[in-house]
């Protein structure tokens, strides 16, 4: 594991320096209610209001960014049915090459529309992890095209950083900074921008108890992936890579998983009080809290709202709850 | 109609100077997605981000602070089941006096909830005008309360007009600003503010064409109460009453007209391309864009989202459409 290199809080700041004219410093909002029913103090980072409504923007721009002349000339290339796949689509539109996007055939419509409304070129697959792999690597042997792994990548990584890296420099004293985590892309980022700006803030990452891979795998300091997870937060399915394995046993200091139900309730709760979407994924850090009042008692907590892309017409979970 | 005195811009100013250390001067946000798709440049003053989640609060605070000691002392009423009687009760609350509202008792829980979570005192009737009147005028007889119109009253016309104030003071250059109507209450407020601030721009209202007394009224120059209307668009139920109904002849330019799929597919379009949450009123404006495109090709225009509130468990709108 040693010999994985992995960002640094410099890595980030280039990143920054890099992204922010193609990015949105999202803005950062509290509410009165939900501080008054949980007794503490969040303040919510909204990457719903990102391009591509997610934080994964950050990452698959600065990757491009970071690609030569050369290797820009011939493409960029991902399997994804979620954000990594539209945020691709659309960074890679932006500069002007061409992005491949390999798609499980039954993923759904929206999902493809949205990809293909950025000009991605779209092959679809079975809906297995080993079709994916296969079919991804015919493109990239045919096409050239630079694979950009959906966390488990360098500058992706560091392109994620880029969001606490904002969020800390406009509300320095936090307590504790709280992040989703499902391949940790988002969690590893934060978590070096974090410990660079200030050591004295607590790194927490919040999963489902369903997909509890990041769990597993920093409590028995070995990677253990998940197997077939199922969970409403469907940006979360993903097992974490060896890279931010790495950054996530160094530097964070506790992973909380939460419950479905929990995960209902705080989407809810921030739909209802603050009016704003946010996908289930999202929801995630705020569950954590739910689930755990005492924790967070009175501390002062940034958490990342990771994104707002969701299915209105599959929103059956609240009609339930 | 002549004798009935209606707020000046005047009145405006001094509302807005009373209330906004009690009300959120809300963001203004645009879509570039939405732009796109219409061929225009909206920005959307978002009332659904006021207190209560609707500029309700605005009338509401406003026609209490002009109460004098001894009337406050006996509190005030109202019958309502929407967003003006949650703006009262808080206002009740912010101000430490009794808000009665009458309730019909089929109203939904969710907003027997919130306007419990104020502190009112709820008296339930049945569901009918006739009822809703009767139970008022005993309350306020046997408490001395005063009875704040949600509506065809002059402070309450005067508060929801900083809602314009605010917009236009910060955007002063649009071409035509749109509020949804349904007894005439914002309409009148941003009539009379936005008259006074640029003569040039253009006031529209959007209506329901399932509740389409403020079409009626206006274009035939007399009172036309809607008949028991049924629309998504909860919020504007009501009928004009004769004082925004002067207001409304006096200053509006046009009223348009629009239909319940528009409605449907506005308040997708809000929801998924801008990640904030708005109730179907809210969206009659934007839906009254979609369909006359070419009156609003490439003009600057300012929309009032009206409000946020919507029953989450009831969303089956959006699984039809």
């Amino acid at each position: 594991m040693s010999n994985i290199i992995t960002p640094t809080f410099q890595n980030i700041i280039n990143s920054y320096d890099k992204i922010n004219k193609y990015s949105h410093n999202t803005p950062i909002l509290t509410s009165k209610n939900i501080n008054n029913i949980l007794n503490t103090n969040i303040l919510f980072k909204c990457e719903n209001f990102q391009k591509v409504g997610a934080f994964k923007f950050r990452g698959a721009i600065n990757s491009i960014l970071s690609l030569s002349k050369k290797e820009l000339q011939k493409g960029v290339a991902t399997h994804s049915s979620g954000n990594h796949a539209a945020a691709l689509a659309l960074s890679a539109k932006i500069v002007n090459t061409k992005a491949y996007i390999v798609m499980p055939k039954n993923a759904p419509e929206i999902k493809k529309q949205a990809v293909k409304s950025y000009g991605a070129i779209i092959t679809y697959c079975e809906p297995t992890l080993e079709a994916r792999e296969t079919t991804l690597n015919k493109i990239v042997k045919k096409t050239g095209a630079t694979f950009i792994h959906p966390y488990n990548n360098f500058n992706v990584i560091s392109g994620q950083g880029t969001v606490a890296y904002e969020f800390i420099n406009k509300i320095p004293d936090i307590d504790i900074i709280m992040a989703p985590v499902g391949g940790g892309g988002l969690l590893s980022g934060t978590s070096i921008a974090t410990k660079a700006l200030n050591k004295k803030i607590k790194i927490f990452g919040a999963e489902p108890k369903n997909a509890d891979d990041a769990y597993q795998s920093f409590t028995q300091k070995k990677l253990i992936p998940s197997d077939n997870p199922i969970t409403i937060a469907d940006g979360l399915l993903t097992s974490l890579g060896n890279m931010t394995f790495k950054i996530i046993c160094e530097n964070v200091d506790k992973i909380l998983t939460v419950h479905e139900e929990s995960i209902i309730k705080a989407m809810k709760l921030v739909w209802e009080r603050m009016k704003i979407i946010i996908e289930p994924s999202s929801a995630v850090p705020l569950a954590a809290i739910i689930e755990n009042e005492e924790m967070f008692r009175n501390k002062k907590i940034g958490i990342i709202l990771s994104g707002g892309n969701v299915d209105l017409s599959n929103l059956h979970y609240f009609v339930k709850s």
